[in-house]
Order: C-alpha cells, then structure tokens, then sequence
C-alpha cells in the first residue's frame, strides 16, 4: 500500500439546517481514506461493530480501499458520534459521542501495512498515534490532533508530534498549542517542536503551509452551498497526502499542489452528506476544480 | 486630483496589548489617503477642529495630498474615538466617540475636486455620500459603510450602494447587509443592489473581488507582529484605489493587481500606530512586498 491511514470509522448522526441523517458513514479515516483514494493506493486500520454492514463497507471497497486492517469486534457497536450545525456551519456541536468498540481500540497491521510509504495517524489518542507510528516503516508521517488531547495529554501529545513529518492541524489548534495568538509566530514555535512542516486548516477562509524557511497560503473554494461540514479537514488531508504519495516525491511545488488538492477535496466533501459527493466524483472534476483554484488565485506582477 | 477621498479625520486614542497612543492621528480619510499617495495624486475633502495642528496637517503634506478641501473650523474640535483592543486583536471596542467638528459636516468640493475621474466615498452617513457622488464627475466610484448604517439607515444606504462601481467592506458587513451567512451567496446577492463589483476585507483572513461573472481571491500577507489594527481597511481601499488611478484602467487584471497592492498597504498600516509606518515607508518596500504575494500564493498546476 502507498499510503496508510489510522484512525476512527464511525457511525454519525448528523443534523444541518438543510437537513438529518440519522446514521451517516463517517470517521476520520472514512472521510480521509476516499479522498485519498483518487489520487493513491490506501489500506484503512481501524475498528467497527458488528453495526457496520455490506453497504457501509462498499464504500471502501468500491474505491479500492483495503480494509485488511479495519478490524470487526463480533457483538460489538460502532463508534457513534450526534452533532449538530447551526446557520454558520462553522463549528458543530456535539450532542453525544459513544466510543463503542473504539474505546478498546487496538490497532493491528498486516506486513504490507507496515511497509507503507506514506502515513497518516488521524485523530485519536496521542499514545495509540505513536504505536502505529514507530510500526510503520514509513518515509513520510503527518498527523492530526484536536484540542481534547492538547489539553488532557498534553506531554504524550508532544512525544508524538516529536516523530512526525507534518502536523495538520486547524487554525484554533495552532494557537491553543502554541499558547500564541498570532498565527505566524504560533507557527513558528510549533515547527520547533519537531516536524518539519505545519499545514494549517482555515475552513472557509483556505488552508496555510509552514516549514522553517517557507510559506504557502490559498483561500478556500468559494461554495455557495454547504451542506454538511463533517469531514472536511480529514478530506482535505486525504487530498493532501493522497497527492504527495502519487507524487511520490516532497519537494516545495509538491507540497503546494498537495495544498490546493487538499482543498478541493475538502470542497467536494461538504457539498453532501456523509461520503456522498465524494462516491460519484471524477478526476475530471477533480482537476477542474483544481485548475478553478490556480485561476481565481492567480494574478500577473 | 486623480482620487478624491471623502471621508473622516481623527483625533483617536488607542489602546492596544503593545502600547497607549493618547493622540493618534487617525480616520478613514487619513489612513486612505496616505495608502493612495503612493500611488496617485490624491485629494481629502473632510473636516478638522484648531486642535489639527501644523505637525497633523504635515502627514497629508509631506505626502503631496490636497487638503484643499479639508474645512477647519475655528473653535471646533476634532472628530475623536477612542477605542482598545484586546490580544486578539480582531476587533476594536468602542470606549468613546466624540462628533466634535464632524456632527454638521457638509462637504465643501472644489471644481477641480468635482473632476476627478477617482472618487472613494470612506464610511460616513450614506446621504453625505451621496451628496458628494453626485457632484463629482469621477469614471469610477466606491464606497465604504458599516454595520451603524446597515441597521439604521438601510433604504439610504441602499440607495448610495445603487450610485457607485464597488463596494468595499468587512465579511461581516457583507453578511449583514445581505442577510446571508454565505459569504458567496451573500456577494450575488449584493451584486443585484447596483455595483459592478464587490470587494470583501477579510482582516488577518485576505480579501476577495467579486463580479458578476468572475471571482478572485487572496490570502493576507503572513505578519508576525500585527501592532496596531487601526485604519487597516482603510489603507487597504486606498492602495486599492490608489492602484486603479495610477493604472487608470478596470480591467481583470488590473483590478487583481489593486486587490493585492491593497493588501500590501494594510499589512504596513498595522505594523506600528497611526501613519507612522507609512509615513517612513518606500516604493521598493511597497513593490517587495507586492512579489512576496506572488511567492507565497503562486502553484503550478
């Protein structure tokens, strides 16, 4: 596999002033794995119930997604997540979070899953990051984190942000580990924790990248509709780092494009529910979008 | 005159985490102009009280500004707001405001003020607005407002939005004022009440041009030390303005060039209070800074 992704599948309830789902597929390594999955090879390790049906697994299967490490606990439930959005659809808010069979989440990875080139540990427990981490023989780690584990496992959340490539994270979560208001030099004081390069998720206002001696900024798509904002930042990871794994290869044009496709994935997902856009998408559509974002932002010196 | 500006001249007081300035030579008139006398000939048409000293009126001189038609009034004082910001710095709150001179402004415009082709109408009731566009013969106008007047004096404002070319204003004053919490939703529905182009000031998030057939947008200038934020939408307009007159052209191009040279004066105008940064700045540093945007959003596609 070229790229390897750890983190929850999950079982959502969402609710948007457009509209309910009341089991929505979703997770990190859900929303990141599709994305990827246009641009890569992904193997997925994670934990289901026995909740989680045919259909639900069709969504992995039809894109190609190896499932060989998402693990199914007999009798057990799913990770659930409730949320609801409000008319800004900036932040959700959650109405309640069952870990079921992810509580005792132990990951497990198969030969080939440890050889993965690139790796993604999504967002769970720092300790369980590091674990598959140091398993995986990879050439290139990101990460992300959430604020839960900024403030409750604060020194294990550092030793993993320690053996990571990049770290990719929202614009709240920068400055609430920096402990520094001002993004750029919140920035600037996380690169020195160890990963080379920072890539900050803006959520409408586009997404930044920082490494010690760069800088690359783009605004986001300009939707006019957005329908469920869940899995937007693991989408956009997955359009990050399915990219670079195809690119095979990171170097500064690299990182940049891995940026834009990063967002156009992010674009795409929110437009519906679940992974829904994102099952019926092209690389067509794909580039264009990609090419949308080079003209709008584009201008000549 | 190339560009005439219409607007406020200040007496503020401000209080930022970094320093007090009791007298801060401020208004939006101010902050404009000096941006645009980088550019082009400008042209302030405002108001003063005899607390305006000589060291005041050399800020608009020593940049070759026409304050021929800045009215002083014997015996009045000087428009004065007083306001602090907190670590954030994202927005000002308003400890006092102080009319003063500029309670019964009524601008007085001489004929060469009344031809030019430029003409910024910065935030003052909309009727004064109004009064001024009407007497200027300008090819191109734009206009600023903000959320005082959308919530009082809607139907008047509506009616100075119908007169001019471009609006330029705050995310949240586009929200507002169209009653939508998508901003590109919002834009369109802007777009319907008259001016060609809407122009969006997205602070430490960048800026984005809308018209009815084309998008641009851009990321702002990445600033470690943001010091005072004062007069930064306003200095904004004026590189924008200030732009367009030099090149004395609205085209594509040309107006994606005015966006970025917009974000360019606002990045400096923040830096230290009131003009001072501007009042030392040079047109290389100006240029520089213009390319750095280029580096830090350009990819190849």
């Amino acid at each position: 596999m070229s790229l390897l992704v750890v983190g929850s599948v999950a079982l959502d309830c969402i609710r948007t002033p457009f509209g309910v789902r009341e089991r929505s597929l979703g997770g990190a390594a859900t929303h990141f794995s599709v994305a990827a999955s246009f641009f890569t090879d992904v193997a997925v390790v994670g934990v289901v119930g026995d909740d989680f049906t045919d259909e639900d697994a069709a969504v992995f299967t039809e894109r190609n997604i190896s499932t060989e490490n998402l693990q199914r606990v007999p009798g057990g439930k799913t990770f659930r997540w409730v949320a609801e959005y409000g008319f800004d659809l900036n932040s959700a808010k959650t109405i309640d979070t069952q870990l079921n069979v992810f509580a005792d989440f132990d990951p497990q990875l198969s030969d080939s899953a440890r050889r993965s080139p690139f790796l993604f540990l999504a967002n769970i427990q720092p300790t369980l990051q590091r674990e598959v981490r140091e398993q995986v023989d990879a050439r290139f780690v990101a990460m992300d984190t959430m604020n839960y584990w900024i403030e409750r496992t604060r020194d294990d959340l550092l030793k993993t942000i320690a053996v990571v490539d990049a770290l990719i994270i929202n614009d709240a979560e920068v400055r609430e580990l920096a402990g520094e208001v001002n993004l750029i030099r919140a920035a600037r004081k996380i690169l020195k924790l160890g990963p080379q390069m920072l890539v900050v998720k803006r959520g409408e206002y586009g997404a930044a990248l920082f490494t010690s001696d760069s800088y690359f900024a783009t605004t986001a798509f300009p939707l006019e509709e957005v329908f469920d904002p869940t899995g937007a930042g693991d989408s956009f990871a997955g359009g990050f780092m399915g990219y670079l794994a195809q690119a095979d290869r990171i170097d500064d044009s690299t990182l940049r494009r891995a940026l834009i496709y990063g967002s156009v994935m992010a674009s795409f997902n929110v437009e519906e529910f679940s992974c829904d856009r994102l099952r019926r998408l092209t690389s067509e559509e794909i580039r264009a979008r990609f090419l949308e974002f080079k003209s709008f932002t584009h201008f000549e010196p």
